[in-house]
């Protein structure tokens, strides 16, 4: 290959194949296994191509549909921390941090800056784009919860008023109309 | 939920969960399992963003990502055809047809409208952003099989000269720097 640029570009590309390996908490519908965070990202990124007309605010669909392409890429190093295992919770932060550092440097310098700072705006969620990513991240495990006799809300004995609790600020900030098909599935599970 | 057309739109982001449970022929690079459709289309889609700037000619990335996260959704009806495997190809193209009607359909009429042509338009590979798609398409395979001391190459017993015949006319029509790439990966394996 002569461009060292499609070099580094490969090198990343390989080594995000390893985003496939990481298991998230969340069962697939068909229950037949747990989530992992590659198709779990195509997920949300398809989450965001039909469902952005919901968000609060006007959306660059392109930056939304990129921040959830890349949101979880720090997994490779950090893992998935379960929100219901506090346990693994201490210093996950600092380990996301190092892993978007690591990672997103083996791009070509410019690309790189871009989608760092991409993952640094989800991260804070303080964008409109990022606001309606978070949204979706946090309504996509519910609506599979709530087509899995209550998936990870059962296994982990999670009350309504947590589910509630956690899920709220963040969708209806970022796509109130969203909250409001949550909250009637959180109902039509935890009210039967 | 109130509203009629975010019932539909749920109703299809539940279907294509099914894609997760798709499995193609294609090994992980890690070689623990081969590749589903729904994490594929997820890597497809970082291709896009990556490198977007060896495209043939100036694409719209949003369309090329849409492009690639829809490509393979007809496979929950469909199935995946190994392009090695020609026992499986006949009625393919009319499954697939048939399938595109039946999933995208799920949704409001206007998005239905608009995926279904996005993946007619990724079909007939004949605008550029289709044909940069496809050539990513084609591109990803050969990168795991490269990263895989052959992977589906050897599984299938393909001659370099097969290929080169597959991969070499999509690639360099869409993305001609991707073709000198995949070249010296195919030299890399078949002349070792």
């Amino acid at each position: 290959m002569n461009s060292p640029d499609l070099q580094r570009q490969l090198a990343f590309l390989r080594e995000i194949d390893r985003l496939k390996t990481v298991i998230r908490k969340s069962p697939l519908i068909d229950q037949s296994r747990r989530e992992n965070s590659a198709e779990h990202s195509w997920h949300l990124a398809m989450y965001a191509l039909v469902l952005s007309e919901h968000a609060a605010a006007p959306v660059d669909v392109l930056r939304v549909v990129k921040m959830l392409l890349i949101h979880d890429i720090v997994e490779i190093d950090a893992g998935d921390v379960p929100f219901h295992e506090p346990s693994t919770h201490a210093g996950q932060a600092e380990r996301e941090q190092l892993a978007a550092e690591r990672i997103f440097a083996l791009l070509p310098d410019a690309q790189a800056a871009e989608l760092r700072s991409l993952w640094f705006e989800f991260e804070a969620g303080d964008s409109n784009d990022a606001r309606f990513a978070k949204a979706l991240d946090r309504f996509q495990p519910m609506v599979h919860n709530a087509a899995t006799e209550g998936g990870t809300w059962v296994e982990f004995e999670v009350t309504e008023a947590q589910v509630i609790a956690r899920g709220k600020p963040p969708i209806e900030r970022g796509a109130p109309t969203l909250w409001e098909a949550a909250s009637e599935l959180v109902e039509g599970h935890y009210r039967r």
